[in-house]
Formats: structure tokens, sequence, C-alpha cells
């Protein structure tokens, strides 16, 4: 497998803890921090450090895992941290994580002393695909998922399969649903292929391939002015059902299960508005209700999703704007869609 | 006077009021936001609302005025009167006011949702010669200034000098020390017509000068890294100074204030480290002392005064760095300073 060079940065596939070692060393940084959460801080940092072993100057910052952390709360006191160990703008922050630790971190990073040099190391297969290139750093606000937050590069990506085999079930099926998003808006091959593949643990080639995938499309858009909206698909309706589900399930979805049922509404919307093949519609239904768990939304939260889609970052004058698909491979994005059609594709998921 | 193009964006200085209605007008923004405070929402809003009259959806938010403002948590009630009011992308954002409206507004909308476009309108002569130009946006953490920021620039920026007449003295004198220091720093010339101007109302044309100083030098070096280090003159012992006295102080000094205490001390440093000939040292202290108050900097707060030093973003690997001055108009970056060195230089000032 290839490295992946992304916009002025690299993803390395290839002895990828190793390399991170070697970047270090040869950055001349003053301080290492290392961000972590009690997951990682357990099942991965070992074998990071293995390899760091030898630095000087090497320090530990760990936050609370999942979601609710992902706050300006938590980026204070990571911030008072970094002030009060003295780091300068010579200090490089390593983020040792899933998506929160890696948006976060990588705001944090891009806001310190006006921006310190920062790289990620993403631990779940959800932060693998999705969050390790394409610039966005964040954390949420008001129950607006990364409503705060800067376009900011990293200054390399490690990536390692290893680590995903500490990954519980949930978690990979968590970042197989951006995956399979990856093959429904540009690649009817990829698609194909992970529907005959194990998807209980994706092979190395299938990360490789969604990252390229995610790449190429933001390497094109980096601002999200066009075609990055491209994958946005499923995440209209899935942010609103995975932020509402956040607020009120002593268990909440998953990223990748409030995607999953986000990207079967927006399926329907997609043959009901531009002319998504009705057996297409039929198979993206079937491939997800097989994959995820069902879940139950009752008309009376209607009300509540809509709102939390007026507030997604993606739209324009009190619009709510989808990107949909014209076939498997094809995306169609700024299709600007009514209430009615939210509710009745919410309708459509709670009848399946 | 001409308007100043600086990186992307435009200074007007000329029929400027007009040309921000104009801005607002053409810039087909969803909705506008202005950021003011008590001050300025009394002295300056009215002068900018007569122009704006016609605008629908324009919004106003208040903050406190004063440098206690200038923290995360002004800025965390701004981002959510933004999500409140439902701001999209295309929002705007109008900071009308002196550098803790121009810095923080600048972050706040630097990273909301990403990024939304912002425009200053600076209305304290120190913000116009000093925060309208250079794209630095932040606040304060833990008493260490502008920690937590971004490198972003305004859509453009509007220089009215009529703002300046509602200031107080005081104000005005916060504002000169920038203007001394782009004498000192790169323009004997323009140091000499300071020296015999009228400075209880600097003109229209010295103000202009001064960005154009600014300006020049931000332009050629945006993120910090060489030349704008020159504007850091005064700026080592002079932050020091500042902060400390904003916590022990029940009336602390201004900006200009500690800055001016700065430059004296930094240019002894200059006298012993690097040259700066015996009558030139005299001269820089002999004007500063005439125009502003003496202070009283007692030897027992030295330890603290060296601790801010260390904590000041410009320093790397621990070591303390000045900008400082081979002669007038001449400056000299990255000089380490001992802490010995810096106490002595506040001993000549307390003994002056």
């Amino acid at each position: 497998m290839n490295n992946i060079q992304s916009d002025n940065y690299i993803v390395y596939f290839n002895d990828s803890i190793t390399e991170l070692a070697k970047f270090v060393k040869q950055g001349n940084y003053s301080r290492a921090f290392i961000l972590t959460d009690e997951h990682t801080t357990e099942h991965c940092l070992p074998i990071v450090k293995e390899q760091l072993d030898e630095l000087d100057n090497f320090d530990l910052i760990e936050v609370n895992a999942g979601e609710e952390s992902k706050t300006i709360d938590f980026c204070i006191g990571i911030w008072k941290t970094l002030i009060d160990f003295g780091a300068d703008r010579k200090a490089l922050l390593i983020n040792l994580g899933g998506g929160v630790i890696t948006d976060m971190g990588g705001f944090v990073a891009s806001t310190y002393k006006r921006g310190i040099d920062f790289v990620q190391v993403p631990t779940t297969l959800l932060s693998q695909v999705d969050a390790s290139v394409g610039g966005k750093t964040g954390v949420d606000m008001d129950a607006v998922k990364n409503i705060i937050g800067t376009f900011t590069q990293p200054k390399a990506v490690f990536m390692y399969g290893g680590f995903l085999q500490t990954l519980p079930a949930r978690q990979i099926l968590s970042g197989l649903a951006e995956m399979l998003k990856h093959g429904l808006i540009v690649d009817k091959t990829y698609w194909d292929q992970l529907k005959i593949s194990d998807l209980t643990l994706p092979s190395d080639e299938l990360v490789h391939r969604s990252v390229q995938i995610k790449n190429e499309v933001v390497i094109a858009d980096p601002h999200e002015k066009g075609i990055r909206k491209a994958l946005n698909f499923g995440h209209t309706v899935g942010h609103a059902v995975e932020t509402w589900s956040l607020m009120n399930d002593t268990d909440p979805l998953s990223h990748g299960e409030a995607i999953a049922i986000g990207m079967i509404c927006e399926a329907w919307l997609s043959n009901k508005k531009i002319g998504l093949p009705d057996s297409e519609l039929l198979e993206i239904t079937e491939v997800l209700i097989h994959l995820y768990p069902r879940y139950k939304i009752d008309e009376g939260t209607f009300p509540t999703l809509l709102e939390h889609m007026q507030k997604d970052k993606k739209n324009q004058n009190g619009q709510i704007n989808c990107t949909l698909l014209k076939h498997i491979g094809k995306y169609s994005i700024d299709n600007i869609c009514t209430e009615d059609e939210l509710c009745d594709s919410l309708r459509y998921y709670a009848d399946l």
C-alpha cells in the first residue's frame, strides 16, 4: 500500500508508528504532548510509547472518552495544561484516539498561541476513514455538532491497522458507515466490494481505499464550497438523529449507527426527488438494515429532529440542504428538502 | 489619503462608514451581527447605524468593556448568541470597538462554523494603529495575553478618525505608544515627526503612516516567523508589566502605558547589548518619560514579572527573546536576554 499525499502532509500506512517516531525526532520540537482518553491510554499508548521511548519532555494529557467530552470546557482544560507546562510555539501535540480526540486536539492545537503543530494517530475505524484527512477540527456546543472549529491541516497522519483489533464490534460498525458512504457517493465498484467483504474487521486495503476517496474529495475542495458536500450524504438526517439520541438515550447511537439511518432516509429522498432507481434504494436499504440495529423513531420526535436539521452548519438562508444520490456512486449536492419531505423520509425508515 | 491594500483586504480611510454600508450590502450576507461594548454602543454605534439603517436582519451583541472581558467565557457567550440567532456560514460579524472587541470578535468569527466573514471597525487609537492590520485574533487565559487565537484576516477594515474625538486622553496615549514604536523600529523620520506633533489628538495622516508601517511589516511576514517580530519591541517587558498591573492594581495600566515602560527597559537593553548609542537611549527615555505617567515597580515584583516574560508566546526553549534597537529606526530581532539583564533594565526604569 502506498502512503497517501494529502494537502501538504502525508498519511502514512506503512510502518506508521516507526514513521511517527522519526517525525517527532526530526521535527526538533521543544516538547511533545500526547492527547489520549482512558481507552487509548490503556490500549494504544503502550504501542506508541515503545517507539517514542527515547524522547525527553514527553507529557500525557488524558480526557474522558466519549462525545460528551467534545466541548469547549475540555478544550479549556487542555489549553491550561499546555500553559502550565510552558508549551511554546515549537511544541507538538500528538492526538492519539478516535474522532473526539483528533477533532478536539486539532482545534486546541490550531488555536494555542495561534497555532502549534499537531499530528493525528487515529485509533478507531471511524477516525481512520473519516477524521484522518480533510483538516476539519472542532467541538460541539449547545447540542450542535462541530459548531466551533477551524480548517487546519495536521503535519502528518499515522494509520495503524493494529489499533482496530482492540475495538468492540460496535465501534467497527460505526466507522463502516462512512466507508459505505464513500462507495455510495463516488465509487460503485468499492460499494460492491464492501458488500461481499468480511466487515467484522475491514482489511487495511479497504481502509486505504476509503481514505483515498475522502482525500480526493477534500483536496479538490478544502473549504467545503462545492464537491466536498458530497461527504454530507446521510449526515443531514443522521446528525439530527445522533444529536437527539445523545441527549435522550442512556446508551446513545454511535455516529455510524445514526449515519446509517440518515443514509436510508436520504436514499429515500434521492429516490423521491432526483430519480435514484427503486432497485438501488432497495439495495441500499437492505444492506444497511442488515448491518445496523433497528432504532425506534417516534412521530413525536420529528419536530425536534427538524430543529436540529435547521441548525446544521451546511444550511443557508434557513433552508435545509441535503446531499443526495442520482445513482449508487453518483452524488448530487445542494438539494433543498422541505420539512414534509424530511418527515416522510423518517417515516420510511420507521416503517421498515 | 489612499486606502491601504493589505493581505487580500482593504483598509478604508476615505468615507469609510459609507464604504462599510456598501460592503455589507454587496456582500449578500444572510444576516449581520455587530459586536460592541457599552461605550461603543453609546458613542460609535449611532454613527454606523445611520448608514446601515436600511439593513434587515441586523443584530447587536454587546459585551462589557475592558481587557477583563477578553476571555474564552465571553467567546462562549458570543458563540451561543450566534447559535441562538441561527447564524449560518453566510453571516457577517462587524466588530465595532477597541482591541478587545476586534481581537475577540475576530477569534469568534474565525472559529464559528469553522469561519464566517468579519470586518473590523476599530474605534480607539490603539486598535486603529495596532489591531487593524495583521490578522491576529485572540483572547487571554490564565493571565497570558492573547494565548488562544488564530491568524485570520478580516474581509475589510474601516478607519474613521471621528471616533477618536470621543476618547479620553488616556486612551489616546495608549495608542500613541504603538505609533512611537513604529517610528522607533523602522522609520526615524516618522519618530522625529511625532516628537514635534500635537499628540493630544494625532492627525489622520499620522495614523495613516502608522498603519502603513505595520501593514508593510505584517505583509512581509504574516505568521511571525521573522521580520514581524520587529513589532515586539517593548512588548516582552511591557506585556509582563501590563499583566502584573492587571492582576494587582485597582486602576491598571493601559496597554500603551505598559508598552512605554517596556520600550524604555528594552531601549536600555539595546544600549547594553547591541550598541544603541547613549544619546538615542537618552532621547527615547526622555520622550517617553515626558509623555507617560510614572509607575512604581518594586524589586519584589521582579520574580513575577520574569515569570510572565517566560510565558510569552514569542519564546522558544525556555529562553526570553527580545526585539531590540540598533539605532532609532533600526530594529534587531531574536536577542536572548538573561534574567539578570532583564532585572537590570527594570532597575533602570525604576531609578529614573
